[in-house]
């Protein structure tokens, strides 16, 4: 069904290093259009849009492959998209940047009648840069999450045409996913892209592009049905899984690391 | 489909207020055979067995009545429930008691292999006694779950045959529900009931007896597809809610305030 939330395992089972085993791509394909997720033992990135399903390879020479029917994916968070909400991004020069950022404060309009649920979100734009995360393939079956985050490997992107897509989740979620916004890159020609770490709208954004959501500004939906699907897994039902704190996740999804690095920290902690 | 775990709403939800909202019971009975939940304003504890659904209300005079199929029902869990487990009850006067605090230990087996599942689970049998709480309706709607358990019913049930049904749930979860067991009760006869507190069951049980359920021991299933509905209600857009802590969730669930009340404290902290 259209705007649904499927998700596959939780975020705190990659904070207790379970992460070796999970479902097939293939299986996973047929519960959205877009997407976000991992790789068996946190082997990078996989990002789906517009049903074709991308993976970033920490250990490969390549840095894109389509992802195959038969690889083994332990986390992904998908849905069908069909945005419901447009917000335009701003067209004047003196207009805030549209960067990770400022980006609660440009869907206000929508996070403030909608606290409570999930965000479906997708940008096609021209970014000014863009800063994406790798996650390392984990070395022994002990790391989990955290450690490997702590080795990422972090590109900057200069200008570049691509596509942003993932979700904003609720707070309360913070055992199941990453409160706040978790988005993935995906470049134009399909060869980069990543975990976001960070970004900023280029100010000539082209708003009279014609590719499918180009010029249309931030395309929402807001997901109230969610379809968890817990792993049937040994290492699932074996390893003790705490409840972690948002400082814990966003620390793993790279926000506390990258952001001790840069000169402003945000103020609000949603935003990874 | 079976032993799928429908829920509607959060328990962090329930903290914040948002709690006169909500679905009708005739569309959540169609989602589960077993289940618990809440009515609107907080008025009392609603427990489904055997797809019959029982409200036990906190201001009328009847002490039980049947849910209505236009009730507002602000939370639920729900499940068709089909055992696929059975954990009987100690025979002999040896053994350890049977109670709440021994739970986790009787369920040894199923647990220490679906750590990270959730667990639906009943039991039909004799009880030399049960402790449950009816949660009273809310004064004013800026009262919380956690206000009105302060003010709870407790009631001291002697020897009884009737149903404990609920679910275990992983402690990630805590957002979202209630991690540890959450039991409800319900009499032979269909009178009394609510949310447990505590229980022991009779030393000498009937294991020969022939009602459904009954002399079978505790019956599980391990729960790994969870449906969640998120309330598209004006409240649950409004309100901002946290992330609680397990502590905030079991104060309000009753453990803390009744624990606090006897001689022994579980070690463990799941038990709620």
């Amino acid at each position: 069904m259209a705007n649904t939330l499927y998700q596959y395992s939780t975020i705190s089972a990659l904070l207790s290093g379970i992460c070796t085993e999970g479902a097939d791509a293939a299986t996973l394909l047929d519960k959205g259009t877009y997407g976000i997720g991992t790789f068996s033992d946190l082997d990078g990135e996989v990002t789906v849009m517009n049903s074709r399903a991308y993976h970033f390879p920490s250990t490969a020479t390549a840095t894109v492959r389509p992802l195959s029917p038969t690889d083994t994916i332990p986390f992904a968070m998908l849905t069908t998209f069909q945005p419901t909400n447009t917000v335009p991004l701003p067209t004047t020069t003196t207009s805030e940047k549209v960067t990770l950022k400022s980006l609660s404060e440009l869907l206000t309009p929508i996070l403030d009648t909608n606290k409570n649920a999930f965000l479906s979100l997708r940008l096609t734009t021209t970014f000014a840069w863009l800063t994406t995360r790798i996650i390392p393939r984990r070395r022994s079956p002990e790391e989990t999450l955290a450690d490997c985050a702590s080795r990422q490997k972090v590109t900057n992107h200069g200008r570049s045409k691509g596509t942003l897509f993932g979700f904003w989740s609720p707070a309360y979620t913070v055992g199941i996913g990453v409160p706040g916004f978790h988005l993935h890159f995906l470049s134009e020609d399909g060869e980069k892209g990543g975990h976001v770490l960070d970004f900023e709208v280029a100010v000539e954004h082209d708003e009279d592009s014609e590719g499918e959501g180009e010029g249309k500004g931030w395309e929402v939906a807001v997901l109230r049905e969610v379809r968890l699907e817990l792993p049937d897994t040994e290492e699932f039902g074996r390893v003790d899984v705490g409840a972690p704190t948002a400082e814990m996740v966003r620390g793993a999804e790279g926000g506390k690391k990258y952001l001790a690095s840069m000169k402003s920290v945000p103020e609000r902690t949603s935003y990874f």
